[in-house]
């Protein structure tokens, strides 16, 4: 790091020379460094898989969950500060439930990633505050179909069919690249999800280290049980 | 960068000895990064042109669209910092609304765009913010006929015939200056839209990764259908 | 610069050792890169007169309009950074428009003047903000007669017989010390503006180029119709 | 600490160009320095031990308590800065006795523990103050069972079967990873908390420096007495 | 300047090791360069003499008057920064005027004083403001007899019977000191300032550059006429 | 001074490392650098005696007086920075009323002095002000006799039976040392006070430069006259 | 001081690397400095032993005392910077009659000792202030018996049974650790008081610079008569 950089890194109301805003960036650096969480789409639904591998024996296994309910059919995971993480889902609870409360329906999946991108953009625009440093995959489904959603630091959100994120994102996305295809049956895909995950953790995944959650067009967003997972795991 | 020039690009209240603002320089060149946008006028009308390649068969066409509406009768596009320019967005509909619900009519498009525009000055003239790292092209018709605006970081607003923002104004500019001519039919002008987008992508634009929004006179804002787009790119 | 300089310019609620204000003085020169703009008196009125030269064929010509009306009596014309003068007239409306409300009398000139000159001033003494980066050239009529005022960033009037400010401001004040003369006819007074607006710019005006609002006593402020700065441009 | 370093370690809302929250980082060093304290689940319960040796003759031993009630069935130890510490505890007691207000039952322990790291989250997001310089044990029960959380300055939480924090606590986790065991009955895990206490403080327990809250499913949570120590530590 | 003042004179809440506060004193240097401003009693009321020389003819006589009434017995001239000077009087007006309201009656001369010197002193202690560039001299009748006052940007005040602000001090004073008496007669005092104007000047004040204000006892406040000024300086 | 002083020189909410607040000395500097100002207690009452001194014949008499009426038996004078003193004396007198229309009583001097103490203490704990440059002598009687009280910029509050501040103070206090005796008679008192008066200010105190305030238990604060100073002065 | 350690000492929201607050431990330099000041319990009781030791006969002995009521059964004493303890005792007495009020009866030491404590820590977490400078020694009786607190600049509350703050506070421990017994007689305790308090000042304790406090259980907090004083000292 130059003097030369450090003119500008300060300060999330600040923009460097070539229109970048390092705060942002930096916080993007917490989640690379964050768990690997993948997010992908099959025919009639959508699924999560997250690598909770525990470097203790110590914790309860339930403290290292990492999907989270937002709502009956909106799921979701996280890589970054955990902290952040967890204000952030809070407000999304809060959003889906004013929703309802409101306007006596489910919220749509769309509409409440946008609301929680725009509670992170003005994490970036005014001052007194910084980034929140953590990512968010939302999966759920809604009256226009399955979705999986992207969000960044920055609050910039983005559709995936099949994305990852934390730091195996770039092993993950390799394979996506490659073998992910359109309308994937449910197994294939979330057999594809974990050979993803096996890839970025350079490990075979074990049924208790990994969480899957799905979402399914019509039923409510679940966590896959340990059964489920070990058949997958099996048949992998 | 010289220390000399350091002393004054940080905060937004600052004006350097020659009277610049540099954030708001530095913020315009978030917008020079951003995807090349065109706008132009037509006999009756006024037309998007947006250059939306995507680098990843993985994201969702529709998350990738980049032609938003303001109202029935106005629509935008953006070059910059996405989230920034979700949040404007945003902003413009709220204003179309409240004056519909307090004037029981369209806002003019005029109106429209002053009113994002005093929204984005008031962020580079008081503290604790920055700039919004976007520009807005508004096309859009009223009372008044077929308008088309470009809007940058320091809430300046021009009214253009046809221009471009984006990585690619230079080369877009360069062709419409030299061929652009009033009062051009519907088609020659998407066509003319097209090859600038062209020129500006160094590549023959796809039906996938062009969106097209017009508005015609008397009618509402709308997306071109992806026969319709194809056609165009026929003709081309 | 050096860096001794460098420690009183940033903060406009900082006085430098001897007195000044760097960031005030900072923004008169975001006034002297604007372009050239010119009021004088003639005998039973008053006039601007506007370089809105435009650098490219694609802009709108209601787009480059300099000339804005505050009030019925009152119209404006300013140098500097667009998006500041556009808050600033738009202030001027507001308090013409207040004024009438209150008092169900058009505002006087001189008043109005100082309120916004009283806005200025505030962005000159208190933290969080910046002075605004624009000059006004504020004609109009009242029971007082014609008046011409010029106001400047740190919020400072002067009533003007004749004047200039941006870019041409020089070459403008050179001719008009030699050859204004008080009471002259409306046709004379004119003339001589398009010659230092001539001088001005090195170049001839030519009716696309020059923007003219006039306010005779007892008449409405009204811009000059192509034809009548036709006329005027032949004369010369 | 080298120059490069202190450009980011200033201010809580500031990232660091790796993506670490230094502030945060440097609060956990508070904890580091404090008193070493142990909670541990046994079969029906979960224990807080916490070394209180004091260096002083003349202080008043109930002065050193060091576990502290919040409701009738969650306790807590602490290690850090202790007034930050008290205002944490504070701040849970309230939110304990506010929920039995509004519901009429008992918080449970997760809801309780989320709250608390919620308000500590607060601290490390918004600029004007400081993290917690203070981590705490929450050991409760509730109709989910017996529970132990630890939370940290940055707000994040983990459900641990054993753990420590302060000064001992790689001496208290090694101790724990190899000899901990699910479902220990009662005195084996008090005994083997005891022995890692022995272990961080390299001296054998007294009965005047340790202190033991026990929360037993369906009691009340409660200190040991003083005869119930002394028994333990004569078996140790 | 040295590095070492530097560390002192910004921000007006810093007390420089010897207990001066340089904002104020660099406040102060903007009246030193103010224009020349003249204030002495006679017998019988007081009188303010003003250098209003103008550097162009195309400047509005009116403009440059630089004696303004605050009430129907007191009037003020300033030196210094021009539009600090017109919120101060304006703000001296409201007090005046609100002091009528509350009490009917018009309000002392000090009292006055004393708020104006309240408000300047405000802006010496609370940050995020500038100290006033701008001293007063205000001079008026009430049941006490006719006064003199100096104002600085201190919020100090002093009652004097003969005194000078602006860039012409050192000589007015001189002149003063040597030749001021008390209970001069009314045309002996004024030729007496209008020889210390002259001596500050280094020229001979003509008609239209010299502005008097004289407040007689029992009498309003008010401007001398051309005539007047005309014989006045003949005599001298 | 040396860079590493800097460093803690600023800002008033920051302790040096040694445990000083170094705004608040220099503040205290500001008030070593004010006019002598002495006070003492005889037999039955207490005095306050300020050098008046003026170096100018042009100042009005009444304008120097330094000696204020808080309450109709407190008095007070100051030594410093003028507009904080006047700010001061103010805020004292607020008090003193607000407490007999609370209590239809007068307020005590004790209760008096630490009002203005508090109001002093929170100008150097809180940041965006500065301390108050400023001490004050308050003389008064109550119920419990004469009072003498000093207040320094600190808001610390000492009572003396003899003390001087400002310039003089140890000349004064050299004096008072060694020769001021408890129950002096009036006369021998003020005599001693002029005598300390005369050694600070190393000339003869003249009638026109000295001011004399005095309490005496039972009679209102009252300034004497000129025949009584006169009187005393050639006693001395 | 090196430049390493500058950049953390300033501002109470920042820790140091080693997670430290340096303004805490600044402000612990201002008690270090302070008089010595003595607390202990007795038999039935606690008692505090001031230094009041001045070093000008002109101050009037009443301004010296140094132990302050706060309520009925409640006394304390204070070292540091006496500004930031009187405003800090005041705090304490507002405590104790609100507590009377809501709740009709005397105010535990213990619950007015953490306000006071929750109100220093505060001043450490917060931006824009600085922590008090002080420390405070409350002896108080009430239900629980007999009760000796230190609180110090962090807010931080230790109970005692006998120990002191202040300059002498090294001296004091020594001979405390030594010799002090639990359960000691009233005149033993005292003469062991006075013994350390004659070791800080190195000088032997007069009647007239010493202040005793006590807080004899079931009778009210109040000061040593002279004759009381005179007979320990005598005895010592």
């Amino acid at each position: 790091m130059q003097p030369g950089q450090m003119a500008y890194d300060r300060g999330i109301t600040v923009f460097s020379p070539d229109g970048r805003l390092f705060q942002v960036e930096y916080a993007r650096e917490a989640v690379k460094k964050g768990s690997t969480t993948i997010g992908l789409k099959y025919k009639g639904g959508v699924a999560l898989i997250v690598d909770k591998r525990s470097n203790s024996k110590l914790l309860e296994p339930k403290s290292t969950e990492k999907i989270h309910d937002i709502d009956d059919f909106i799921g979701c995971a996280t890589s970054g500060l955990v902290a952040d993480a967890r204000v952030l889902v809070d407000e999304a609870r809060k959003n889906a439930q004013v929703h309802r409360v409101n306007y006596g329906e489910n919220i749509g999946v769309e509409m409440l990633v946008k609301k929680i991108c725009d509670h992170k953009q003005n994490f970036t625009q005014y001052g007194g505050v910084r980034p929140f440093g953590t990512a968010l995959l939302v999966a759920g489904t809604d009256d226009m179909g399955a979705h999986l959603y992207e969000t960044d630091p920055s609050g910039a959100l983005v559709s995936y069919k099949a994305t990852g994120i934390g730091s195996g994102r770039p092993a993950v996305m390799e394979i996506f690249e490659n073998e992910y295809a359109d309308d994937m049956e449910y197994e294939a895909a979330l057999l594809l999800g974990l050979k993803a995950l096996n890839s970025a953790i350079e490990d075979k995944p074990k049924v208790e280290s990994v969480e899957i959650g799905v979402a399914d067009i019509g039923k409510k967003f679940r966590r896959l049980s340990e059964e489920e997972v070990s058949a997958l795991i099996e048949k992998l």
